[in-house]
Formats: C-alpha cells, structure tokens, sequence
C-alpha cells in the first residue's frame, strides 16, 4: 500500500491542504491549452490570482534581452487538425491539446501520406497515448497522435489546418511575496507553462495556491516566501535576468514538480548538495518509506538556471516521481486520474513541514555556557537522583535528554538540525527543549 | 574467559598498581557513607592523604556561588531508621548506608503505612536490591529499601527517625598536582560522593590512589598531572569555578569511573571527539576485544561539566561496564564483590598506558628532509641490497620499515600516533624508531 | 586471459609504442653488466642517445656531497669467477651477470668451503634461479649462485678470482627535457642500474626511449617533460641535490619500474596521495580489470626521495607486478621471456593516454555563467522538447548531458577530471564537450 500522507508533523507547519481542493484546482485548470506564452498562461495566472492576495501579473515584450536569451514571439492557438481530403476530420486539436506540437507555425495545405508521417510524433511502445511535444526554438510544425492514430492515417492526401499565431506578444508570470519578519526569502518556483498534463504540473500549481492561502491567512512567519508561478527555462531564465541584483536572499529554494501521483517521494539535491534545504529534505524524506533523495545533475526542472554557476542558489527540487522515470510522463495519460487528492494532500504536508523546519532552524547561543545550568530549581529536571534515566517524570512534558543536548550544543554553531543530527532526537523536541530553555532564559536564538 | 590485564605495554608506562593493593584501598573506603558533603567524604580525602604527598583538600563554604549553582548546606547522618510501634527496628541505615535516601531532612514521627510507602525506594525487577537515591536540591525524606523489605512493612503505622544535620557548613575535595617539565596539564577526575558503591566509585578512587603514588616515585614527566578528587556533578562545577582561567592548560583529561568489574572497557569521547585522548583511548581500546568507545552525550559522569560548551575541554571518561548499563548499577549489589584485583589492576595498566602515549606523542622535525638520510653508514639499515624485505637483520633491534616511515612523516605535523596511524606499525615502535632517530641526530621531537 | 593493452584512448595521447621496438631496446641492452657507476650504465645511456634528441649525461665526480650523501666509488668488472683448486671453473660471471653481488671489492684467493658458503646468495624456495644482490655502501664480496649451484661445491677449497676495479670515478646519468608552452613540468623518473635482468628495468627504459621519440616528434604540447634515466637512490638524491632550486616546477612525476610482464597494472600513489597524477591514475586504472592502486609507503623506488618530506612531489610509481610481489623479482629468471611486446605496449599505452589527461586537465571558466545559455541556436542541442532524454539526436556527436555538466560546473574551481567524476561521464567527452563549448565562446580553460 502506498503511503500517501506524510508520517510526521513539524510543529509550525502551515494547515490547510485539504485533498479535494487540492484536485479541485486542478480539474479546473486542466483543460487549458498553456504553453510558454499565450493566454493559455494567462488563464491560469487569472485562475490563481482569484485565490490569493496581492498577486502580480508580469508580461515582458517578445524580443526582450534575459542572458543569453531572447523572450520568444508569442504563440495562440484557434484551431489545429488534420482532415481526408473529403473533409472528414481525423485528428482535432479540439479533441486534446497535446495534439499540437506547441509552436506549431500556422499553415493550411494538402500535403502526402509520406509528408504528414514526418510531422507526426507518436509512441510506439505505448499505442494508446499521445505524446507532448515543442518546438519553442525551431520553426516548424508537426501533431503528436497514438500509434493507432498514426497506422490509421493511410490515404494518399491529407489536409492540413493549423490557424496558429505566432507573432510578437508576451511573456507572463506570476508572482507573490509573503513578507515576513526577515527579508530572506523561500523561494517556490512552480512552471506552469504545459497543456493538459495533470501531475506536471498542475500538482503543484494547485498545491502552491493552497500553500500561499495557509502563509498568507496564518501567524506572521520569520522569514519572507516567494512563490513564482512561470513558463518553464525561458520564465525562469527572465525572472533571475529581472531579479538578478536581489536574489542573494534567496535563503532556501525548491521548485515543485509532479507532486500529484501516489508514488513516495523524490528529492533532488541543489547543485551545493549541502545546502539547509538540502539537509532538511533529508530529514523529512528519511521519514518516508520508499522516498528518495538524487543528486543534482543539469537536466531537469528549473533548478537548472538557480543552480546555474553564476547563481549557484539553495534551490533543490520536490517531486513524487521523478520527471522521466514514469510512464505517464509527458503523455495523455498524465490525466486527472494520475494524481489524486490524498497524493495532494501528502505533498502538501511535506511543504508544510519543511517550511516548519526553515521557520524554526536557526543556531542557539548559550546564556550559561559554564558548566550545566542547574535545572532542577526552573522544574526542568528531574527530582530524584540516582535513577538509571532520563526520561521525563510524569508533568514533565520535555524530554531531558534532549535539553541537555540543547544545552551542550547551544555553543552558536550548531543548528537545531545539527542538534537533532547529533543526539538522534527527533527535530521537533529539539524545538520543544530550545523553546523550553529559551523562555527560562537560558538560551537565545541566534536568528530572531 | 574475560581478559583483565591490557594485552599491551607502551614503554614508559608508569609502574605500579598491584591488584591486592588496589582491592584493598577499596575495601577499607567501603563502609564509609560519603554524600556530596559532610564527614564521609572527608574521611575517605583523609585516607588518600595519608598514601600520597602535596595532597590539598580545600573546603567551600555552604551557599558559595559556583557558576549557576550554590554550594549545598553541609549533610550529616548520625541514624535513620523505621520501626515498628512496638520499638522494633526493622529497617536501619547501621545496615546500610543506602537505606536512606541522600539529603533525607531530619524527622520523628509516626507514619501510617500509605505514607511510608509513598518515601520508599525498591526496584521490583531486582527484589533483592536495595537501590541508591539521592534528593539533593529537593528537600525530601525518604528510604531505599528491597523489594522483600517493602513487601514485609504490613503494620498499620511505623515510627520514622531520622536524625540528620542539614546545615551550613563546607564541601570539600582533594587535588594533587605532579608537576613536570611543562606546565600542561592532564587532568584525572574522580568523584568520590557515593556511599557504599564499590565499583562507582572507590575502583577508581582506588587506581587513582596507586596513579599518583607511581607518578610521584617515578621518573620526572614531560607533563604535569592533576588529579582532583571531588562530589559529583556540584564537586566538578565547584572546581571548574575556582580554576575557570586555568583550565586553558588542560591538555588532555580524563573521568575515571567504575573500573573495577571485569568486563572490557569503555571509553566515552570528549564532546571534541577527535581530541588526542580520544585517539589515545581508541588506539589502546582497539587491542582489547570486547572494549566499546562510545560517542559523546550530554549526560553520565563530569565530564558533562568539563565538556560544557563555555569550556568544551579535551576530557573523555574510561570505565569497564559503562554506567547504567549494569544489574548492580547503583545498588546494594555494586559490592566488593563486584570489582576484582584483577579487574582494577587492568583499568591501572590501560590508563598508565595511556599516560605513556601522553608522554611520548609530538610532532617531528625531520633534520634532514630532503631525500633519505643515509642510515647504513649510521648502522640502522641492512647491509646487503636487492633482497624482498626490509625486516631488520640480526642485531638490527629497530623495524627497518618504521624507520623510514618517521623519517619520512617527520615533517612537523605528524604526531607519533598518526605516523602509527598512517604506517600501521605499532606506537611501541614507532616510538623506539623515533628514539634512535633522534640518537642519530636526525630527527627532533617538537614537544621537547 | 590477462589483458595487455590499455582499454581506454583519451584524445591527445602521444602515438607510437609499436611492441617489437619495445622488445627489442630490451633485448639490445639485456647483456650490458648495469651497476650504480661503471661502463654498464654509460654504455645504455649512449644506447638511449642514439634514439633521441637533445639527450644529455651528466658525470659527477665520486666523492661529491649530495645532501647526505657521497657519490661513491666507481666499480668495473672484468671478470669474476669461482674455480675448482684443479683450475675448472664452475660459478663464472661471463656466463651470468647477476652471479658476482654488485660492489664486491676485488681479490684472489684460495678459501675453505666453509669461507666461500659465507659469501654465496641463493635462494633455498627458488633451487633454480640466481638472485641479484647488491654491497654499494660495505666493501665485501659475494657470489650469487642457484641453489643447485651452491650444492654442488662440495669441494675443501675454491679458487676465488674477482677482478674489479673499485677507484675514483663518476656516476653518470641521462636527461632529456622536451620544452612546452609552459614551464611547468612532468618528470619521469627511470632507474636504469640493474645488470641483466629485463622486467627491472629494462622494460621502462624501453618504453621510456619511445615515449621521448613520440613527445618530441608530435606536436607541441601545452607542458613540458623532463626524462631522467639515473642509477636507483643515489642517483635519484644526485639529481634532485642538482636540481634542489627548480623542482617546484614538477606539477606531476611518475617513476617507471616493472612495466613489462603481463600482470594488470599497479599505481603507487604519491605521499601526498590525492594529487592530480594519483587521480589520473586511479581514473584509468578503474577501467582495467584487475589494475590496483596501492598506498604510498616510504619503501620501494625512487618516489622515496621524491616523495621525501622536504620535496614531497606529487610523483607516483607504475608498475605491472609490484616490486617484490612476483617469484622473478631480482632474480635470474626477470629475462626476456618474462616480458612480452604486447604487455610493453599496453604499459606504453596507459602512459600515453596518463600525459593526454596531464595536458587536458584544467579547470575552466563559464563565458555565460548566468543561467544556462541557449544551446540551439549554437546547434548543440536537440531540436524538439518534451522528450525523455539527453541523447544527442542525429548529427550532434556531443553528448547533450555532458555539455551541460561542463557548463554546469566552469566555475573556476573544478577541473576536467573533477566534472567527469561528478558527471560520471568518460573523460574523452568531458574533453570533446569543453572543445565545442570553448568553440563556441561559452567556457574559457583556465590552464591555456
């Protein structure tokens, strides 16, 4: 049985999450044709500002500049299919926005068998399913069908109507600040740049909509969250050429993809392998039967450009399954079927957690780092001697092994993390202890 | 078949620790009720002036502050016991000095059964057993009894009296310094406040006895030696305040504890970890089968406070069984039956192991680094080339190997361990190579 | 069946090798009578001279200090030989080299059986084979004789004939230096001291002479390489006394010894370990079955000196057998059949490739370190996206995924053979992808 729901509970995690609303979003979202411009994008950034404040919308102008890049034309759909020559209709665009190969060039021409079979993109292992396909960088055109699709197209002619534009526009992407005690950031990074595929990444547009509600309707937090709702490469490419003299308080990032199918989870490490969030995923993975931490490598989800060497931020990246290792991928049968509201729901959790651990984390300095405090005098100890334990005595909420671990490694530089890493207790004591021993004025935080 | 005596001799290790004479320093501390103050403790600092010279024993006054904590009023117990209404004594601390709980307030008074039992001590899972309780900071009363002896007090009512001083007055310790050619220091630290508990502690008061005695009729030292014999936990703070600006000094140090039962011992690592002691103790322990090294934690013996993170001091602690691990841990059972002349003479031999590799570890200077010297013209290398081997010829007392092994680590930063380390040639030859090295005029110990 | 010939080809390595001319400078040089000093080593060095260029020998004068040592006497044989009282003679060093011990001082006598046994080597495991024995630094003199031969001489007496000129002399050695665009150099050290025996070393001097041909008639290559060909030890502490003031500009060594028997390789790594050549040499070796690294110890060839703590050079030794590891080490039977052509040439082979990575190696500097550049319209990078793989598509040899990795990680810090390690991508594609990046004005390589 697959264990959908996340096994452990960081005190401070954000709540909400609930599972249907979760696969709520992303049933409304689905049918949307997306691509990297258009108003596919726009539809859904419109979708996402009705649920949460102070949402803002950018566009940046075809041909702008962004590194080595230049924002592409602007590409909309109207119609796409091909038909007999009789007129009949054999593949609609109507029918399934994968069937279009995303910047198709428009183009309405009768053209061979052996001509549209070069345009054609279909799977051969998998018969039943249409694959997604682009062509952001190199104009031409083509239509992604299944390989019953392909072998049923068998007369000489064809027709061919694909009524696209593709002309100077815009790039869209979202946007939304959460503010919080501190100006270093989270930063979530979402694309949402893909036709109907349900778990990339739908998943997480749907899940990070919910987060931003829970940030933004909870207790203010310490540090300040970003979430970037973008095309994919080029959105992120143009965020950091917007953002680049800022994004140095980018304290820890993750970009969400494919958080929706029942699988455990995956966690892929930022290109620093070390980084907190890197050791936060760890910890909470850890927890998790079947979950899974990989290295970074330079192929992926946007991780590619925070990672990229000029950069080189803390952004690690959460899946369930890892992009390309499933068989849905990247395919029609990346449906609404694939990913369900408890999966959502688990995810979501997870989130919430790792955003407790970076809420709580921070290094303590000791006020009494001379030999041990005497505890039993503030009630924080236990009152007979000589007993083989350090178990808590009944009334005695907080584990006193723990404190003393706190105590002895409040010395400011060891993390909550390092505490929990070195003593084996679990993060949360440790939190309990550090608040314990921080209202009895013997520890500080070092980074309130 | 438990191994006693350490399977090894560094040379230089101090001589000394006879079996018998260790058991009976042991046996004549046994009956006295030492606590954390008051008659027993200085008694037993009196015994251990009489076998060694430039003993001090210095006397803190009751409410002195000693970092976060006040030295305790003075305790002193002339008798406690519980009788029946009729007179009969049924439970006496003329029995046993373990039959009153520590810091137990004077009283008189007759108590109905439900009361008593609610100031009674027993260990169910051991009902032969009395345990040792303490209740220092917490004013109380309250009696250590068997599991038999609990179920036997069936009366309606008993008369409890308990006829003890606690009042103003001293804690007091011992503390004798050998000094050697250098002003660092290695510090032995023994708590002597436990009533009679053979291996916890008088095993290590006992070998602590004898250290000192070998160290002050031996040869002189490079390093000075400190051996400070104090109440736990509130004896190691006390100290720890008084000598806070010169425990900088401390070059290595070591918690002695519970070194008289037979099994293998246990070393507990400093909160460093990879301090030299800690090296010292894995060497060593890795020869002995069965011997454990533990990691550090906040909780068991002083170096809690020694390894506090203002001082963070290079102070492991070596025992046999580790505490709280054995059945007769802090009971009636921790006799001096428990601990063997064997058994204490081989903790001795393991520690004046350890003092050796104290005493000999430096870093070397090779006087002639660059290329190989050459050894055959100084009689330290075979005589005939070309054969497989560099075993040393007849009348060649010095491994060939672990020659060129120092000479060639003698670059100012290996210490002797590492170059056993790097080498894997025993520290005893590596130490006797460096010796005639040195003769040679080759290499020059940096500690010297 | 053992593999001979290195499985592997970086792009770069010096061509040439062929195994007869390999085999055949050994067999040309087998007969020659090599010692520390003498006409033996002075006639192989003229050998070496005939086949490169700029070939220089250096005498230096017995006598002469260098560092702790003196340049010794020379030593010449005439001829040697044990006879029978009745003139037969039976143990004659015309018929084998390796039968008089190296350095034996001459004389002419008539001893007892029992004299003469105290002066003969064989080996009692081995009945068959003379051992090669050396006496440079005790004046004596010996016989090395099979055991069989030694059984035989049952004879009262012997008629010793030793006719050797031990005087004044020079110890010579060779030196080739093939300048590159950089100062910094590879140094090959090849000991070139041993009488007749083929495997130690003669296999090194061959595949050495060859490399120098193939280095100096390629072309230019980014560093330089200095050849010595020098008596083992006290040549080694000869050259390097000469060179004290220039040796900080060998950026890697290797010393060559044993590379001609059939065995997979052995690397000994430099004292340091972790230096460049030890992971050069860990990277090819990994990818030959069999092949084992092993740990720099202070005893072996000439890395001792090379690798003493006052010049601690990053200098390697590769072997095929280890020295002292194979039943023909220093004996009669290290001739020519122990080593073949094919095993020559596979030795040769994974030098070559060794000086390919030396001159690719650099770390390299990201032209475009912000977010990735875009790779297609350079035409390095798939044409149609959404696909499941990094695969270059027709027409794009570079391996899509590691140009990513190279431009992933030019980040100043990490060398070629960092990224293929990290990457887990051959070499070879690591070097072609950063050719195609540096073409296309994307990375920059830090060591041009």
């Amino acid at each position: 049985m697959t264990i959908c729901a996340f096994p452990l509970a960081i005190p401070g995690a954000p709540s909400g999450g609930k599972p249907d609303q979760l696969h709520d979003h992303a049933r409304r979202l689905f049918p949307i044709c997306r691509s990297i411009t258009g108003e596919g994008i726009r539809q859904t950034l419109s979708y996402i500002g009705e649920y949460i404040d102070n949402f803002h919308i950018h566009h940046i102008g075809s041909g702008t500049q962004v590194f080595d890049w230049q924002v592409p034309l602007e590409w909309n759909v109207r119609t796409a299919r091909i038909c007999r020559t009789n007129g009949e209709v054999v593949i609609d665009f109507a029918q399934s926005n994968l069937h279009l190969v995303q910047y198709s060039t428009p183009m309405r021409a009768r053209v061979s068998r052996d001509v549209l079979q070069e345009h054609l993109y279909s799977l051969p292992d998998q018969p039943d399913l249409i694959p997604y396909r682009t062509s952001y960088y190199n104009e031409s055109w083509g239509f992604c069908v299944s390989e019953h699709q392909r072998a049923a197209l068998t007369d000489a002619e064809y027709d061919i109507e694909i009524d696209t534009d593709l002309r100077p526009g815009v790039l869209s992407y979202g946007e939304v600040r959460i503010p919080g005690k501190q100006a270093d950031e989270v930063l979530f990074s979402v694309h949402c740049c893909h036709p109907s595929l349900a778990n990339d990444n739908l998943s997480s547009i749907a899940i990070a909509i919910e987060l931003v509600r829970a940030l933004q309707a909870g207790p203010a937090r310490r540090l300040s969250y970003r979430f970037v709702f973008i095309p994919g490469t080029i959105g992120a490419i143009t965020w950091l050429a917007i953002n680049r003299n800022t994004v140095d308080r980018i304290r820890h990032g993750l970009v969400l993809s494919c958080l929706g199918d029942e699988a455990p989870p995956t966690y892929k490490q930022s290109r620093q392998g070390d980084a907190p969030v890197d050791r936060y995923a760890a910890y909470l993975l850890s927890r998790w039967p079947g979950a899974q931490i990989v290295p970074f490598e330079p192929y992926g989800y946007d991780e590619r450009q925070y990672c990229s060497p000029g950069f080189n931020l803390p952004v690690g990246c959460l899946m369930r399954s890892r992009n390309g290792t499933f068989a849905q991928y990247h395919t029609s049968a990346d449906n609404l079927d694939f990913i369900t509201p408890a999966a959502l729901a688990g995810s979501y959790r997870m989130i919430a957690n790792m955003i407790a651990m970076m809420e709580a984390d921070t290094t303590l300095t000791s006020l009494n780092p001379f030999c041990e405090p005497q505890l039993g005098r503030r009630g924080l100890y236990k009152v007979i001697g000589g007993t083989n334990t350090t178990e808590a005595e009944p009334g005695h909420a907080i584990d006193q092994m723990t404190l003393l671990w706190v105590l002895n490694l409040a010395d400011g530089t060891h993390s909550l993390l390092d505490i929990a890493d070195r003593s084996g207790k679990p993060f949360g004591a440790v939190m309990a202890a550090t608040h314990a021993l921080s209202k009895a004025g013997l520890v500080r935080a070092n980074a309130d």
